[in-house]
């Protein structure tokens, strides 16, 4: 069986976000068994899954992926849409737009300290749209 | 419901590649609802979703997994294939070899912006190989 | 139809390690067309699908995420769990917690030179926790 439903975040500052809350309330009940899996429909935003507890993880996230992929690179050829497009584009690729996450006895089984991150690469972005596919 | 397929590829230049059309066109008809999941059978390609407009965002994708990921590293130890092969395997492990795409309304529900990217990093591949399954 | 299970991997030391093997031995008989997902349930530990022939690469894949995500980098602010641990959060997340894999006649429908990889990114870990679950 399976059910869908388009989820529209809040607006996020540019950073790591854990949204697992968010996205849960934002579901019907979930079945005992199956799949959860979630979908980004944009291109300079991502999803990933990690740490859930301490907020320092996630200022560090947004250091090192600002290290990683930098703006301004020489080698940019698209730039007219600011020196935070580009970048964002890359790192939603090496996050990744989507993720499928299991589901046991009617909950989502993640590890003790995980939880999941909506990636928001641009400096200001609206609404992100996320495609919430359940199959159980 | 689960269908299979397997997909060969046209042979594609090093670099990313839209190819969103030549993978509808091999599928059979879509679900009205469901997912597809599309698997690379290779070790040095990948697949990843993103901008499907400017072609400059493509070339952009090119300079910056090779700057990311560089060739002729000190560190290299698997060289015997060629200066193109072992950053191939890191780049494809970066943005993956598989990705499930949600099935809406019998049409694959990307967003507006949104591509889906064969991602080639050797020089001279021949022919990739997508294991595609439907689940709806 | 799905089922899902837990498995316990034995520790493995800080690299690339390729467990194809390891898992399929874990699991019950597989379907005969279908899908497997493998969740690894840590923030520190990821699963990526690559080389399964010559050792080197994987021994070249950590010399390259070494390289690509440093130690002690001055901008970290999480650093109470030691300097392994930060590049491990950001590894994780280059790599992905996460895959699904086509099985294809009760076989996993990996390309000829393809392997599953769990990614340890710490010094010290025990074992890791997968949930797998296959959907037919």
């Amino acid at each position: 069986m399976i059910t869908q439903k388009t989820i529209n975040l809040t607006p996020k500052a540019r950073g790591f976000h854990l949204v697992t809350g968010e996205i849960i309330q934002r579901l019907d009940s979930l079945p005992d068994q199956g799949i959860l899996h979630l979908f980004v429909q944009h291109t300079s935003a991502g999803i990933t899954i990690n740490e859930n507890a301490d907020p320092s993880v996630r200022a560090d996230f947004s250091s090192s992926f600002n290290h990683l992929v930098k703006e301004n690179e020489p080698f940019y050829t698209h730039t007219m849409e600011g020196p935070d497009d580009m970048p964002a584009h890359i790192k939603s690729a090496l996050v990744g737009v989507e993720t499928s996450i299991p589901i046991t006895n009617g909950k989502l089984n993640l590890g003790t300290w995980q939880g999941i991150y909506l990636c928001e690469f641009r400096n200001h972005a609206s609404s992100r749209k996320i495609v919430a596919t359940i199959y159980s």
